[in-house]
């Protein structure tokens, strides 16, 4: 069974990285996607069309410059995999897992129990919420099993 | 021209009414709908169904439940105006603002300019950001206009 | 919050009954709908159009027109409940809950604690699990609050 | 014709197996999926998650994770057979019958005569009921007629 | 249970006439809609656009110009009566059946048995095949049942 | 047969007023609506949210002030009549029927006959092209025979 | 630009091997599906699930069994060719039209001048009318050119 | 990241040579699809259908057999490039942008500043404005990120 998995949310830490190793040493049929993971670049994606001197135009172009990419990517997913972090607001991650759920893409998400509360809204729609990495690959592996 | 619109995101400050007001006070014709705003009978929307030890599923009964109601009337909705605050991580907003996205259903943003950066991707995807709930007014009134 | 509620499966105890009345002693503004419920009639909805010697084409014939009326009635649903009695194989109200999940349309369900197991992936879609129709008149009173 | 056909339902008989063996030796161009199959694996599909006292919570959890393999495999398939075998209560089965209907994804049941007036809801929108595997794969033969 | 029925199909016999007037002794709460049933002026529904001299093109904007009508009732109708009687091609017939089939609009068929086999794929997504007006009005009652 | 015709396009004739007085002089059952028309207002519809240095930003704002009202109007539309006239790019107005015809919402044009070339794109998917605001009323005058 | 080009309709003449061969001689990459075009093999699609006595389930059965194979193929086709000769009702024919129209895949005809009046509705909502199989083959190279 | 891009618009300059040039000394994964664009041949592309005296259906039926490519094209595009020169009407470029728009398919616009203003409604719902093929070569190369 071949799958793509969206690795969607907190681009600060390796986990991507970590869950696509262990696809990796469990032989799973998986190509994992993501945006763009380089933070400055991703906050710059639209100056190549120009400079702005308000930070509010400026972060717009960049968006949906990211979004072509991301839109793209998430509809093509058999699953995305949400992670929230302990840093920064995260919307963007939550505002993800709302596309996802609307569209009927399955989504899992991946964070730490001390924003269990906060995420309720998220994690409801989810079909599973893992704790760690190597949980994530659990799943895979489970939903890969022959 | 009749307009449904819910009222999405942040239930402690008192936007939603001095938007329901300013609507009034223009003799416009529109409904505004929202989720169950009282916080503690949100968190406990599920308890009637019979009483958990693990915080996390009684967040999750209390979700599914409040879902039924934010579901439909965000379905139903012409408009949805999201409201982001200075407190608490809001992820449930950003939640229905890409579940808006996913759908076409139209939205604005309601916030302060100082988490412009952060909601950079639930802004690119509305069709308006407000900073006051008079600019939500204006808006409404604009496109009541006869 | 005027809601449409599809109330379906079992059809030999007074659930349904149980639950409009409820909602009517607390004024919630709600409609209630549901499949035709004589059993008798039901099985014999399609020989209004011809007489039939297989069994399996009669109930062929039955369900098809029974589909005209529910199929209907669920699409228009804003929310469906969906029972599971003690008796008979109930394939069609687990049919309407996948129909349900299927068209994201919200539904709960309504069974006893002994049935769990097998409900497990019905029970997995719903957005609400009630033991009785007391706890099904709650949620419409949670779900109706102004 | 390249078809991906689902197989959908019970899993304590070899009917998976004679349907794709019959396949083979018709050389037909059929990829056939299927849910996870080992009933015990299959439950505990959520228990790499953290374990629950709550049963409920358990099914709960291996439904979802469950769900993320075969919502995929049910939304990429052209063709669904669903079996009704002799034990259990089997919702699951009529469960996926409602998800495809509502998606108007084809699907065939398989089973024995003695269900087919409980299954006639079911029955009533598939495209074929089948008693034997020989007649499923039949159907195959004839819808893969060069 | 309010009830829109397009009545598709023939429209040189009375039995549009004859449902609705069976609906209405039984007091059957249903609206019925319909195509143009004046034959000239139906096929005159685009001379208003401009004269054409080649018959093709005449047709052409006719068909045009009635589909603003047919395909806002069609897609507005809760059930699709589809009649073929004894004279002419009746494609425009068939063309609607699967119009509905395609959107999962319900209908029924109303013919004689002497076309059920030229009908068979048209039948066979159909939701009942009637004989008579008597028929389908009973269909109605039923469907209307309180 | 209440219809609701969206009237898009040239801002600068009576076209709409033309049409909304044919139809009352026909006692057709029609309610019109219509963007914001007064020029000035539409472009400036923006401006309430503060003020650009940038004129692309400025039409940025007030583009999607606007698609609050045109976006729900046009998909509440039975039907949508799109008006070129002999000045400005009018890309708007083509922008909404390749909007329509995505949606499968039926649309007409109107517009002189020599513009007929440049518009052969629009007009193919159109369902009917009047040159007179007289045309119109006669086309929804047949759309609402009884 | 490879496309897939389903060929519906009449099976009693060489039309499919005409257009197949046209576009080889072509080099035009095209991969062309159909029904099965075995009169008798189609009409007994359903026997081997068991014998009817009466006429319509016998055709019933067989229907479905073959919408197996051509709902699959139409839906997963890039343009759809619909024939319409001078024989038999060809009622199949309109149906595949008007669920391709309503799933808006487009698709031409193929027919004669002299049937030109009957399928208006048909011709009105596809994107050419072939007399001839060369003229098919000639819109394929177009389609196809580099 | 393997990407199809459609470049929909102006037929008379060089604009999608330079972009695909672009995009192989960049060494993208991408495959570009676009109209014909031969002016004549595409004017023409009903033609082998039998000539026509009145020019409007002339445009009619070779609008429509371009159709058959643009639109499979379109709904195939990952992203949609529509670029805008300073000659023609080009209501077909805008009309491509409102077809994307409701489909959710993401484009992006090429332009020159000077028509920005009456281009608002296209850009407001463009994910990108270029005004250069450097930009949009930019842009899929940001896009394209590993």
């Amino acid at each position: 069974m071949a799958l793509t998995v969206y690795l969607s949310g907190e681009i600060h830490t390796d986990w991507r990285n970590e869950i696509s190793k262990g696809a990796q040493e469990n032989d799973l049929d998986i190509v994992f996607t993501s945006p763009v993971t380089d933070h400055a670049a991703s906050d710059a994606a639209g100056d190549m069309l120009g400079a702005e001197t308000d930070p509010f135009w400026r972060d717009h172009k960049s968006s949906k410059v990211n979004a072509i990419r991301t839109k793209t990517l998430i509809q093509n997913a058999d699953l995305v995999v949400i992670r929230f972090g302990d840093k920064y607001k995260q919307w963007n991650a939550a505002f993800d897992a709302g596309y996802c759920a609307a569209l009927s893409i399955p989504y899992v998400t991946l964070h730490a129990e001390d924003i269990v509360h906060p995420l309720k809204e998220v994690d409801a729609m989810a079909l599973a919420w893992a704790r760690t990495t190597d949980q994530v690959v659990e799943i895979l592996k489970y939903v890969e099993r022959p």
